[in-house]
């Protein structure tokens, strides 16, 4: 039963003031609860006891400590147990969404807006969250939570360590986390948009690594495998890209780190660049970044699902630098949003009739 | 001679347009150009010929790629060669200060105008430069530019990359660039300014490590310690505020790489985080951050002056959380600024009539 006829049904029975929004917002929960592709993910401790049982896909920490703090600020998106009530407004999402820049993730707001038909009060927009600052920008639309993590692997650990704890304390169930990105491609055609199947450093290791209290912790950075199959099966006959699986190389620098010989400094030649990258291609890489070796290792330590869709801006075989057009620039962009628009309207069973994408 | 006499002699001679604008252009850069303090940078390469003689304090770059090149895109600020003169727009830059948030350098870029008495056209204003994007904010107020860098070391990355072929095709000489920052203090009053003397990694190394066509390329941190020196002598009898100097440690993390207890994981005890924030104390560390290695390495490697002024926002030993109130928390982000301010000042000769800080 669909948006439409239940609303209808309900209301030849009762009328409620907001009771199409409660009714919407039920119908997302129950459809995602009930997904035969949502599976559990893996558990993060062995506690089994009845409690436990019921809230199996609950997000859960290892940082025995939040539990004995009476207040907890997340500095960097101006919230605070103290002065919000996390649980009553995220405590349904279920999907969180990452982009870099704090523009674009504003358009993917009001574009998945549109995809998954939420309705906002008359008069109502969408609002940055955290607006009190500008080192993120978050919003939230139905069971989806957008956030931009600025550029490069630290910042992207400060959004999930924060994310990750508003999560926690809004009690969030089985929640997915995607970074839809911009990349250089190897050996593509610029457009193409990348599903990672792994995720390496800039020395082929899949691996992240954060020195904690003075000594090196190198955490595996896994993607989830049925995920990124599930994307990649969000292709479409008429869609103008394609959607291809492969190796992500994530580097610590744009420039240097990822064998560009226009940066600031180079000391190798065009030859020792086209042999790196050729062995990257060998290995599998088919395109570079800056952030997803943090998102996969963090997010698998937290045993949360993730995956990372990013689209190719040029490919690295043919050149360094990044010159488009800016409309062209603007429909690459909106090509990994389109595939996890369809990927989340499939997980939340919604029907044809919300979207022209579908 | 100042401003005003210069102006008022000129005028008795002659009268322009914009003259006054050009004669305060004139005297700010005949100034810094025969400041003592000033010293020549060390030198990038050994050609010595009659040109490189005349241009000893050019800013060099060590990739000789972009001599070949017919244009460069400097991507993340929506400059390029082939659009922008930027010998025109930029050639008279002596000091590049830079900090995290957009916003923050938006309003150190007012305070400057103010500061150095830069006059605009009546009607106008300073503008972002890079406002078609939103990666970076940058803007230029007479011979100072004010750039935000983002959070991290490979935001940071990108930035210098960019800003320095920016003032490398700009021909910029003897330059100079600061970052203004926030931190954790250890064993600090909170809003004390440190200005650091070392930077070191989350392992006490003072070296900055990236991963260059696969292999792990070690940089050198080092600041300039006169710079250091006369930033600590910006000190004025009458501030509220403490100036420090100090070893500054640069992590990959906020959380684990700071041994904070209150992030998303955490698996080491109160007693573990006390040991290792004593242990730094006792190597001379006086305050963390996520930015300075980076930017003492690659300003390093550029064979640039460089330094890093940050204040405190709370002392590390006795807890993690950041919560202040707003007001108390611009009034500390302005303090490093205001040293920075005194000391630019000074290399740049202005008398005290054009400052109420001076």
């Amino acid at each position: 039963m669909g948006f439409i006829t239940t609303k209808q049904r309900a209301r030849d029975v009762l009328f409620w003031p907001g009771m199409n929004k409660q009714i919407e917002k039920m119908i997302i929960s129950v459809r995602y609860c009930t997904s035969t592709e949502v599976q559990p993910s893996r558990m993060t401790d062995s506690k089994n006891d009845e409690h436990e049982k019921d809230n199996r896909f609950v997000v859960k920490l290892k940082n025995p400590h939040l539990k004995t703090m009476t207040e907890d600020v997340l500095y960097h998106f101006t919230l605070s147990t103290s002065t919000h009530d996390l649980q009553d407004m995220f405590g349904d999402v279920k999907f969180v969404c990452c982009s870099g820049s704090p523009k674009r993730i504003a358009v993917f707001a009001e574009y998945i807006r549109d995809e998954l038909s939420i309705k906002l009060p008359v008069g109502c927009t969408l609002e940055n969250i955290a607006n009190k600052t500008d080192r993120y920008a978050l919003y939230k639309i139905g069971p989806v939570l957008a956030v931009s993590h600025g550029m490069g692997m630290p910042s992207v650990s400060i959004m999930l360590h924060e994310i990750l704890k508003l999560v926690y304390y809004a009690k969030c169930k089985d929640v997915t986390f995607i970074r839809i990105g911009t990349s250089g491609g190897i050996g593509l055609d610029a457009g193409t948009v990348v599903v990672s199947d792994k995720v390496v450093d800039g020395r082929f290791r899949p691996v992240f690594e954060v020195p904690i209290l003075g000594k090196v912790v190198a955490r595996p950075a896994i993607l989830h495998p049925q995920i990124a199959n599930d994307l990649l099966h969000c292709k479409k006959p008429d869609d103008v890209f394609k959607i291809v699986v492969g190796t992500t190389m994530c580097t610590l620098d744009f420039y240097e780190g990822q064998a560009r010989v226009d940066g600031a400094f180079c000391n190798y030649t065009e030859q020792d660049k086209k042999e790196f990258l050729q062995s990257a291609y060998a290995q599998g890489v088919r395109n570079m970044e800056m952030e997803s070796l943090c998102f996969a290792a963090t997010l698998h330590h937290a045993d949360i699902k993730c995956a990372v869709v990013c689209v190719t801006l040029l490919d690295r075989m043919h050149g360094d630098q990044i010159s488009m057009s800016h409309d062209e620039y603007e429909e690459f962009q909106v090509r990994p949003q389109r595939v996890v628009a369809r990927f989340m309207r499939r997980k939340l069973r919604l029907g044809s009739q919300a979207s022209c994408d579908e």
